[in-house]
This record gives C-alpha cells, sequence and structure tokens, in this order.
C-alpha cells in the first residue's frame, strides 16, 4: 500500500518543468510516514470499501495539501531543515518555495475535482481551515492570557481537520454509508486533537535528541500551546513572567523546568487520551475489519512515543 | 454588474476569523478593475446566456486566484506598496500575507467546486499553470540568453492563462456550446498575451508618473522580456555589457535608453497587435450582442494606454 502511494505522490507533482518537478518532489523524496493518505485508505477498508485507484487518489490530494503548507510554514519560520534535509527555502529561496507550495495545493485541488464535487468542495474548505488555525496561532502568538480555547480552535483548523477530511475522503470515495462517512470524519478529527496535544507535550518534555529539533521550539515562538496554557493557570511560580516576549537559553531552560514540574503534562495528556478514547468510540460500528484495526492501532501509536 | 462583482468578491472572503476577513478584503477594498470577472461575464453574454449569480461566481474564482497570487508576488518582490495602499506583507508581515494569499486560493477552489468539476479541474490547473508559469520566469531571471520561447512560455502561464480561464469558466457556466467555448477560451488567451505584451513595453516607455512605480522595473528584477530580448537580439550597442546582474542609477537609464531607441518597442508592439488581432478573429461568431462588442472594447483599450 505505501508503494502506491508513493508512486501516486511522484506521479501528482511532475510537472513539464523539470525544475518545479524537482523542487516539489523534494519533501517527498525525504520520506514521511503518509499517515494522512493511510488513514485515508485505512478509512475506505474499514467500511469494507476496495482500494482503487481513486482512493489512494484521495489519500494523495490531503498529503500534497499537508506538503504544501509545509512549504510555506518554512518559509515563514526561515526554517533551515526539515525532515533532515535542507528546507525548500533554504535550498532554493522563498520564491521558489512560495511558488512550489501553491503548485501543490493546485495539484491537490485538481485531483480532487477528478474526484468529484463533493470532495473538491471538501478539500478546498479544508485548505481554508489550515488558513484560519494558522492566523488564529499566530494572532495569539506571545499571548500569555491566551484561552484554552483559543488554542483547541487552532489545532482543530490547522492540524485535526486535515486528518478528519483524509478519512471522509476515503469514506466518500469509497462509496460508505453516510453514517460511517460521518463516523469516520469524527474519528479522524478526534485523532487529530489528540495528535497535535501530544506533539505539543512532547515539544516541551522530549530531549533535542528525541525531537531531532530543540525542545521548547512553541515557547521560541510565542506559540502558546496546553501544557504551557495549564501551567500558566496552575503557578505562581513566575512562569508568566518569563513569557509575552521572545525567549532563550537560562530563560527558556527555567520556562521550560516549571511547565514540566508542575501538573500541566499530566493534565494534558489526559486530554489527550479523552480524544484518543472518542476517536476509538467512533470506530465501534466497523468491527474487527483490518481497516479499523489499522486506525486503532494509529491511535494506540500516539502514546508509544511519549511513554517509552 | 460592477456592483454584483463587487458584493459577490466581499461574500467570498468572509471568515469567521474576523482579522483574517480584513487581511483577506484588504487588496479588494483597495480597488480594482476586476477585469477578469468582467471577462467571465462578457463571455457568457457574448454567447447568449444570462449572467446568472453562478457565471458572477465563476467569474470571482477567476479573480481571487489573481489576488491571491499578488499577495505571494508581494512577499517575494518585498514591495511595499499595491494599488496605492500599503501591501499586505507591509502591514501584517510575511507571514500573514502567505497564510491569506493561501486563504484566497482556497476560496477560489471552494467556489469552483460549487460549479462542478470541470470548472474545479480547470482552475486548480490553471493554479498550476501561474506557478509554472512564475517559477519559469525565476529561472531565466538575469539571463541574457532568455529565449523568446521562454518567455512566451512564462507569460502564457503566469497571465494569459487565467483571462483564458475567466472567460473559459463564463462560457461554461453560461452554457454555451463546445464550440463557442473554445473560442472563447482562444479568444482569452490571445488577449492575455496582448495585455502582457504591452504592460512591458509600457515597463520600459512609460515615466515612473505614468506607471506608478519606476520604469524598468523588470529590467531591474532581471526579467528580460520581450522589448529587452529583442533589443538585446539586434543592437552592438553594449546592453548586453549593462545586464546580467542587478542594475540601476546611470547604467538603468543608459539600459532604457538603448531599449526605446531603437526598434524593439516598435516590433514588440507588432506582436502584441498580432495577438490582438487573434483574439478579435475568434470574436467573429459571436455577431455584435452586447458581450461581443464589450469584449472587443476591452481588445482596443489595451493601445489607448500606449498611444495616448
Amino acid at each position: 500500500m505505501r508503494e502506491r502511494v508513493e508512486q501516486a505522490l511522484r506521479d501528482a507533482v511532475s510537472s513539464d518543468d523539470a525544475f518545479l518537478t524537482e523542487v516539489a518532489s523534494h519533501l517527498i523524496v525525504a520520506g514521511g510516514k503518509r499517515v494522512r493518505p493511510l488513514f485515508a485508505i485505512a478509512s475506505a477498508a474499514a467500511g469494507g470499501a476496495e482500494v482503487t485507484d481513486e482512493v489512494v487518489q484521495g489519500g494523495v490530494a490531503v498529503e500534497l495539501v499537508h506538503l504544501g503548507s509545509l512549504y510555506h510554514d518554512d518559509v515563514i519560520d526561515e526554517a533551515p531543515t526539515r525532515r533532515t534535509v535542507e528546507s525548500v527555502n533554504a535550498r532554493w529561496g522563498n520564491l521558489t518555495a512560495i511558488l512550489a507550495g501553491d503548485f501543490l495545493l493546485a495539484r491537490a485541488s485538481e485531483i480532487a475535482a477528478s474526484l468529484g464535487t463533493e470532495v473538491a468542495g471538501l478539500l478546498a474548505a479544508t485548505i481554508g481551515r489550515l488558513c484560519e488555525g494558522e492566523v488564529g496561532e499566530l494572532r495569539t502568538a506571545y499571548n500569555v492570557d491566551r484561552t484554552e480555547d483559543a488554542y483547541f480552535s487552532a489545532i482543530e483548523g490547522k492540524t485535526a481537520s486535515l486528518f478528519a477530511t483524509a478519512c471522509r475522503i476515503g469514506a466518500i470515495v469509497g462509496g460508505l454509508p453516510r453514517p460511517e462517512v460521518e463516523a469516520l470524519t469524527r474519528f479522524g478529527l478526534a485523532y487529530g486533537m489528540a495528535f497535535q496535544i501530544v506533539d505539543d507535550v512532547l515539544d516541551v518534555t522530549a530531549t533535542a535528541e528525541e525531537l531531532g529539533k530543540p525542545a521548547g521550539h512553541d515557547l521560541v515562538e510565542g506559540v502558546y500551546n496546553l501544557p504551557v496554557l495549564r501551567a500558566l493557570g496552575a503557578s505562581d511560580d513566575g512562569l508568566g513572567d518569563l513569557l509575552g516576549a521572545p525567549i532563550e537559553g537560562v530563560a527558556l531552560d527555567k520556562a521550560l523546568g516549571i511547565i514540566r514540574s508542575d501538573g500541566a503534562v499530566t493534565s494534558s495528556m489526559a486530554t489527550a487520551r479523552d480524544y484518543a478514547a472518542t476517536s476509538i468510540s467512533e470506530l465501534d460500528g466497523f468491527g474487527d475489519s483490518d481497516g479499523a484495526a489499522w486506525l486503532r492501532g494509529a491511535v494506540d501509536q500516539l502514546f508509544a512515543r511519549v511513554t517509552a
């Protein structure tokens, strides 16, 4: 199945312009787990549908949106590397990275259009949600009064909606009955929320070696995620005085220490586990099909990273 | 008709996020001639179709693609102003400008999806062509050996394809017969080629006051357009020695003087007029309908700017 996804991804980004093909393939060649296409495929399979080329294409469209957004994120963050290779912006400049990101989004939309108006409209709306989520995150940067509502709304837009759409497209293209389409969409949404919260917890608890990047990246960027917000709400230990502006060095280590030491991490993980439980319960109607089993396994794997 | 377009444009970019709505509306509020939506409307009308809300929406989708590409272009060019107002990147930063540009493209795709798979696929393919055209231009920057073929291919992608798609969507949504859809598409493509060549000629011949920006902008950016390429091909007067790298001040004035003084401008305008004549001939089958008359008038107006 991975082979089919890889081949379809490479085919999707080939252009008459050899240079654009190279740039647009850069992060695909760099690897990746292809979680979103595999979710689309597993969703179709969970409902007993055959994994046709159209189902694979639906998953590829979602992955291309994810990749396109990474190209733009890396320009925004001025990131030097991505997936252990040089970032597109670092290698070819911002101009090329912006255009290649646009190109990936356009190819995603073109594939979605070939799968019908419902899929095309859904994918376009999801890209819009993604932008809203990212803008929402940006607007609350360095704001120590950021609410949990603002946090949940932002991660739903920037992360969870794409997982929800991956599952939904797989289910729609697979021709599943509407109640199954809706259940799989809710599964993807809840999974995506859990996924992002776990990621945010790791950003404050994991070592640089485990992350492959410096810990506290969100804190440095002013993105006050769930464990940070909960630590801010709980403590009288001066965390608020350390935040509200860019932070580094000793102050960053001190802030990370405070966040790790109180109940914020435990409480955030409990919230992630609630979302995970919700996602699992959405699969109740799918029995023990291979697709459903694979999706349940994906939820379990979320927590393998943290408890290891 | 302009009123309907303006209203539909504003509706199209409204988001639950008030800030994103403001950013996405910025260039709409700043004004613009809405040439592309009016081309979609005139194309439907040329074939005798009623100008339904769907036809207007089709034109709005194309305008949103144009606007989204301007947001990204201004980030790329680090432009301080656009349409006499502060650019989005200058006012809110590159991050917001990139995301808002993505949001405009997503809204365009969402509208296109509501108009059927053919329109959705066409719009997505056009965005892809646009990226290819811009990347093609970028790759030949500061290259004095850039061929005319490379130039024509780049402007077809970055400019003409969007006019062609505006006309095509108007014709498709208007329900015109296929031969009329094809003729109007060819009209838009030829018009777009003429439009860009005239624009490129003005960049070397007009005064800064007429342009609202410094003359020779393309030359400074290393975009060697048709009059530049023809002057390079024709002259032994040292133009090649002045180009090939960023240029300013006295050298820029000298280069502009050389390009203006030989036959390059006249020859480029002749090419623009050839494209214009082709575009007009594509309207032969549409008689004297208001739509066809409006489109012919648009072609004539292209040259009013130059001969004034």
